[in-house]
């Protein structure tokens, strides 16, 4: 983490805190959000960064270790003269955070405590589209109970949900509104599903997989702490999460980072949308396996890819023997990808490009022919200096981010978890 | 405005204030920016909208009053019962706010006070690239003088100076990094031109043109209020200013925005910055001239267009006796405008897309063509439900921003213009 990391704040609000307890709500969090940011610190540093006074420091942090939610982590010798200050890090190893993620063909689950430490990972396959929705939530309550028991058996106890889900999702709301591969609509995911992990009584926030992706990139990733940062999916589809100022960008309907429909290319081949020359047509993995591997082809009418990650295998295996079919083919697409990625440094002058997907299986081939693209393209030398960078959570990066949301809902209220009925016993 | 308009902070800060005189810069400032967000208010609703006291409201409220920064605009009548409530209103006719714009071929000035009353406009022929940084400086120094004193004459002491640039600026430095077609480099013209102003010694803020163009659009334009925004300036070349959750987007390097050179067609023609199909090659001024004036396209080979503001006059008129060729040509610029259009609604997703220069000129014949080609292209119902409208101020928009600039800051820290030496005469 650097010292440029923003805050990832809840709902803005304009106004001050004016009772009592939410100014000690208010206070409480910046002290978290300080030892999130952090890896560890004094009681002086956190007053001096946060603007608290020393004493009213000392008394919150005597609150949060009495909580567990930070724990003493020794001495810290500051400079060669001053006497050394005993640090403080973030704990909370009893609070869980549970994030999910819901995709056409699989269920994966991500669990941590409050310092993200990892506790479970898990990726099952499911064949979501074909069971349907009613089927589909019964099987996420029941891989989400699962990991909660190994959470709370580890000495962990959930204290919410977090879904990613392939679609266009009503957040306020926790409703996914269209989730096209899903063949879901309307569907109130974060009600029925809170309903359905029954006694856990879990808070549930739903969003969309590309957002909470960026969000884990920009929590834990490779480029963690940039300010400025777009995510994208590199699978049969793609798509784009975009971190603004340590925020996620939403748009004026919760539609903005829909990168795999850009128009490219005016005289290009028709997409699966029925518009001409999107971005996907040029860059998604079913125009990399069409190239790389011409004989497939035939498979690939619907711009479905049979056993996609078996495909990226095989084109990896062909690249690193030196194939020439296959590296001209990569050559080809990591021309495309640049040229998308110049309109998003255009636009957005990110500080980086994280690729997931394919994109990232394939960086080592992929990843040089899109910088120089990328770079012959981008206007102005500060931007161009933008690097693609390959994701290093592999298929793991939205149900990371699911969990994400959670840490950081309680940061932002940690007195949610400093409810007296669950005061954890002595240590 | 309307009840989703955001604020619009100064750089964010995570600490709450600490001491007595932060609460009350921070209290007095929440006040006046509910007050400049509505037109007028009472005691109450401030308090209920800021979450401040009403003791507190009624305590700032006798200072502002007393610096007659709001004034006491009547009876408020709520409702059928309950007594009448008296509403105030942001005054501060004694305050005022100066912005300059300096372009190729002019500088424009625009003087309000705290309320947003224009003072001062006016537009002047200058040819800045001819002169030199230096002589510029001068000239914009001397406009500024003279409208500052015109602002005195009517009572209004400038209180500070916001100035736009066709450029990449370091904000915090008030520094132009590169004006390409000013020909200036690392001129430190925030620095230079307060003390260029001599006695008036008023601190200077620098932006780039398109992106304080979307601030007045934000602040007091068509889309007013509106909180994902995007502003398009259309001339010769073509800039974007982007507002994000009311908040003007900068990205990594400040250069966010840059839609000029979007590639949108692989096959197009060379751009005169080397490049090929960018999107100023499709929809700049000079594109559309050599299509509905072909018989000119001579004079345009530097992709300059002499007498710019008379050609777009000329195409008008041509437009409205129903010339043929100007109508194609307009509907071919109209299709391209909303290619483009699409690429920034995918990524944004803004409520809206405001444009000026010859877009808002001829925006009669061109935006419905681009906004067929929009809703054609875009992804997602609701995205697609953006629209193009003509901006109101003609070439005003920059300056316009160039004063909310300063009057923001003074909204953001009052206390600035309540330091007693400065306390003005009982009314």
């Amino acid at each position: 983490m650097t010292q440029e990391q923003h805050l990832i704040p809840t709902a803005g609000t304009a106004t001050q805190p004016t009772s009592p307890a939410a100014l000690r709500r208010t206070n409480l969090s910046l002290v978290l959000r300080h030892l999130h940011d952090h890896a560890s610190a004094s009681r002086a540093d956190i007053a001096e960064a946060t603007g608290l006074h020393r004493a009213t420091v000392s008394n919150l942090m005597t609150e949060l270790l009495e909580w567990r939610l930070v724990r003493e982590v020794g001495i810290e010798h500051v400079g060669a003269v001053g006497r050394p200050r005993r640090a403080v890090a973030l704990h909370g190893a009893h609070v869980g955070a549970l994030g999910l993620e819901i995709n056409v063909d699989y269920i994966a689950v991500h669990g941590t405590d409050l310092s993200g430490r990892a506790l479970v990972e898990r990726r099952v396959t499911f064949d979501t589209v074909g069971s349907g929705p009613d089927r589909s939530l019964r099987r996420l309550a029941l891989v989400a109970r699962e990991a909660g028991e190994a959470m709370r058996r580890a000495g962990t106890i959930p204290a919410g949900v977090g879904v990613a889900v392939p679609a266009l999702v009503d957040v306020a709301r926790g409703v996914v509104a269209f989730a096209p591969n899903l063949n879901w609509r309307d569907l109130p995911l974060a009600a029925r599903l809170s309903s359905a992990l029954g006694p856990m009584r879990l808070p549930v926030a739903v969003d969309n997989d590309a957002n909470l992706a960026a969000l884990a990139e920009y929590s834990s990733g490779v480029a963690a702490g940039t300010p400025h940062l777009v995510y994208l999916t590199g699978e049969v589809g793609v798509g784009g999460g975009v971190i603004i100022d340590g925020k996620l960008l939403r748009g004026a309907d919760g539609l903005a980072g829909e990168v795999g429909h850009l128009p490219v290319d005016p005289a290009g081949d028709m997409c699966g949308c029925g518009r001409q020359g999107c971005w996907e047509t040029k860059v998604g993995l079913a125009a990399l396996v069409r190239t790389a591997m011409p004989e497939q082809s035939y498979e690939l009418a619907d711009e479905l890819v049979p056993d996609p990650e078996e495909r990226v295998m095989e084109i990896a295996r062909g690249l690193a023997s030196g194939d020439r079919r296959m590296l001209d083919a990569v050559a080809h697409v990591g021309k495309w990808l640049g040229l998308g990625g110049s309109i998003i440094v255009n636009l957005f002058n990110p500080g980086a490009i994280v690729v997931g997907g394919y994109f990232a299986t394939l960086a080592e081939w992929l990843l040089p022919h899109a910088q120089a693209e990328l770079t012959r393209l981008v206007v102005g030398s500060p931007a161009a200096q933008c690097r693609f960078i390959a994701s290093g959570f592999g298929f793991g990066a939205p149900s990371r981010g699911a969990a994400t949301i959670v840490v950081n809902q309680l940061i932002d209220d940690p007195t949610a978890i400093m409810d007296p009925t669950l005061r954890p016993a002595a240590p």
